[in-house]
């Protein structure tokens, strides 16, 4: 089945007590790319400057992420964050944000990214999510993220496309933002009752869990990760590892396999903080990230 | 097979959103007891004053605790504690901490509670942890408890007892805070080195994790609870039913018996959370704790 995702595509700068990196390639939707694309074929939208050249292209195009929809913006420069991450890698500050072309973007699907079957919402402001949502009429199942900043500042466009999702996505602490519960449990029930089906609360370094609309609940612990290099992007994978699972499945999307997809997910993100930016996934392949499922499977029985 | 607890004997005060109590039975080794015994015949070791009269003991009488090292000290008050809980359940304010009874506390077992198996070393000063452990000369499976403040203002002694068993719980913030190291993996593996077989790090409204000398890892999930009425106890309360589960268990303590017990220990923690003290426990029997078992053997299924 095909899988299309729209988001940032961008060079990040980050600093690390045990290095930095000038120019990494990163934003949403390639992170998300670089780990569902080990599992399904996927469809990359988004836009990029003219500093975004054969290179970054050429990382995508190995794990064949389909470019098509990537928007060239000529004398464009593609979108820039900068961030310093804290002995306590899981503490960060952003340094710089430089939205670019991202600032103009409008979302233009092809035909090809229309007709996706899954579709993935990364962080973007939400009247965009909802665009890109009503021009994929045929998809069978939308998963979205956010973040506090669209919470605060676009709550009400933000809780019209949560409507038309099936999966929200979101850290356990922009949950109880979203939804002003400060009991997971309790704000995960309230944003069930937004519309979607699902509601997963990624929990970062000790895992992430799963509420149904029919009452199910599935909690899975963090891959050990006892270095972690540098961590941007890790929700992302995390999302593009479950999302490239379920675009692979052939059967019904229920709660069976959004626990098995959220194991997938975990094991992408688990590979994505061992190096900086996504540099861990570029040679992965599909066995790895098996063999880390199973890992995990052993890891959660009792 | 025979448990024996030493730990605090108390009365709590708590401040909640929802209700408040001035008076409640508290103390790390009463939570532990009202767990642990609905799985294994705990004795129970600490000091109280002259407050504690006939109502408390029949609390734990009436969950076949055996009290006869419970010491009573003429004229003594019983340890008080006094805090007042957040909007945000999992943030509090001590408001007030009396020793009491506990400023001069020795601990002198029976024999019946030096004959213990299984023994659990509540967070008490770490001298008096180790005078207690070398006192139960036969048990066979050790674990303890600890804080902060002992971390900080009784390092040395801490680490000499750490040394002495075979299991240390600790929150994952005060794992990192003994280790100095802010990766939980890597300071789970670094307080491994100190001596014990096995580390469990609490997580709170998240789960816990089991780290083993040899390489092993299990992560489980928090049981899911939208109703927390007052949290006092609940590291307590999981220690309670992690250790009874031991207690009752016949073949070897392995990494297999702790994970099961780690499920145990889960359910007795979400019971104590839904009432104030651990009321929640008083008027419960296993049937209902290997419910919950089961239903967490199904929530981390994948």
């Amino acid at each position: 089945m095909t899988l299309t995702v729209v988001g940032s595509i961008a060079f990040d700068a980050v600093e690390t007590p045990s290095g930095s990196r000038d120019r990494l390639l990163g934003g949403s939707a390639v992170h998300f790319s670089l780990a569902s694309s080990l599992l399904a074929e996927t469809r990359i939208v988004g836009p990029v400057g003219d500093d975004f050249g054969d290179a970054e292209y050429a990382i995508l195009h190995r794990r064949g992420v389909l470019t098509d929809d990537v928007e060239h913006v000529p004398g464009g420069k593609t979108f820039f964050w900068a961030g310093r991450y804290h002995r306590d890698i899981n503490q960060r500050d952003t340094l710089q944000t430089d939205l670019n072309v991202f600032e103009d973007f409008e979302p233009k699907l092809s035909e090809a990214s229309r007709a996706a079957d899954v579709l993935f919402l990364a962080n973007i402001q939400p009247d965009l999510q909802r665009e890109v949502r009503e021009q994929c009429e045929r998809a069978r199942f939308v998963a979205m993220d956010s973040m506090n900043f669209w919470i605060e500042s676009a709550h009400g466009s933000l809780l019209r496309t949560i409507s038309l999702a099936d999966c929200l996505l979101l850290n356990d602490g922009e949950l109880e933002q979203l939804t002003d519960e400060p009991n997971l449990t309790r704000a995960a029930r309230k944003a069930l009752e937004l519309g979607p089906r699902f509601v997963i609360a990624k929990q970062g370094e000790y895992g992430s869990a799963l509420y149904s609309r029919d009452g199910g609940y599935f909690g899975i612990t963090a891959y050990p990760t006892a270095d972690i290099v540098e961590p941007t992007g890790a929700g992302d994978s995390f999302a593009g590892g479950l999302m490239g699972f379920l675009a692979a499945h052939e059967s019904e999307i229920d709660e069976a396999a959004l626990r098995r997809a959220m194991a997938y997910g975990t094991a992408c993100a688990s590979f994505n903080v061992e190096g900086f930016g996504s540099e861990r996934l570029y040679e992965l392949d599909r066995a790895a990230i098996d063999a880390r499922v199973a890992e995990l499977e052993q890891m959660t029985r009792f």
